[in-house]
């Protein structure tokens, strides 16, 4: 019934999963090489054809290399960075301050994918109710490109310890463009087996089957074999 | 250099780009066929392993298979979208109301993605400076999701257009936990070659090369090789 000319193979099922599993938040393991055209016009069309509220294709993206624009941004990075450290205190300050949160200047390339929130007019379609919907949107562009580059070899790294006002300013963006995403760009000498920030002990992954309930909030599914499935 | 042991087979990145380009908004052609257990626990486990922001996994998962419960959530489409139809006049006006928006009683599961605004405490790593980080990390926990369930040949439809503080209550949220994404989910009898608001007319794909900024916004990229990429 459901087996009629749609379906993947057992290969292309496991490319999907392997992108999704293998898929890192890179931030020190950048090589210089430069990022050949090809790839990434592939990885910038993976990232337009996400879905959209409305079809409204609310991003862009700039592309940075200039090593100017990158330093005022890691220069906004520091700042928020330091602002963010005294947060913590003690050994967790430590551990804090010991964490490489961005590969802005080691990268190849910075890309910031942005969100412009008047495209499509007054009323985009399906963005009556949550106005925030092509901010949601545009995160599922980044999602695609992240897959896409894992699959290519490449790393991506999301900062988001910056002033999103000042990077706006420094990127010359219209003010109904928010920049929604600033990603450091690269082909890496390693993929981590695991999140940093698992290894280094800063959180750990949550038990999935803790995390799904039936119906309503709260109610544990009455199905011991799902939650069979989801402890493995 | 970059060809250590990381890459993936032709078939692996075909299948990645493959579920890219063949997903679908998908409303109209659920099957009520159910999603088995191993298939569902792949699903939610692709979505468990996104990115998010200090590690933080804000995403809850709830299963809903009610009737009662969808009927509500259906009754809070149906005045929203009534209200979004005031929008248009005219032909636009016929255009929006012949549009099928949502299969939430049609398909055999529902699913809201929440995002819990408390996980991890007050102070999350990364999201000092820009407080909707959790919010973002959900969207792409959705597109995991998504991507999953059309290597599985599922179709996902995400209904935006509901109040969400009605379908917090009705699904019993606490105050901390917003209902980011409510999708319906199932196998379906086919995946549309183009997304369906494109092949109706209501809005058309936008060229990729008009999207793309070099450095700073405006700024066409001074590559003809690329924008030639970017073209095809």
């Amino acid at each position: 019934m459901h087996n009629s000319g749609h379906d993947f193979s057992d290969d292309e099922r496991a490319g999907l999963y392997r992108a999704i599993y293998e898929r890192r938040d890179v931030r020190s393991q950048f090589l210089p090489d430069p990022i050949p055209r090809p790839v990434l016009a592939r990885l910038l069309n993976a990232a337009h054809h996400a879905p959209s509220v409305g079809f409204m294709q609310p991003w862009d993206f700039i592309l940075i290399d200039s090593p100017e624009i990158r330093e005022q941004v890691l220069a906004s990075f520091n700042e928020e960075n330091a602002k963010a450290a005294k947060n913590y205190t003690g050994e967790r300050q430590q551990t804090y301050r010991s964490l490489k949160l961005q590969g802005i200047t080691e990268s190849p390339m910075n890309l910031c994918i942005t969100c412009n929130r008047s495209r499509g007019g007054d009323h985009v379609l399906g963005r009556n109710s949550v106005v925030e919907m092509d901010l949601f949107s545009t995160c599922l562009a980044v999602q695609n490109l992240w897959l896409a580059a894992r699959a290519e070899g490449i790393g991506v790294g999301w900062v988001s310890i910056i002033d999103q006002s000042r990077l706006a300013s420094i990127l010359n963006l219209p003010e109904n463009v928010y920049p929604l995403a600033y990603l450091c760009l690269g082909y890496v000498s390693e993929f981590l087996d695991k999140p940093e920030l698992e290894t280094k002990g800063w959180r750990s992954r949550l038990p999935l089957e803790g995390l799904v309930h039936s119906n309503r909030w709260g109610a544990e599914p009455d199905d011991e074999a799902l939650l069979e499935q989801l402890r493995r």
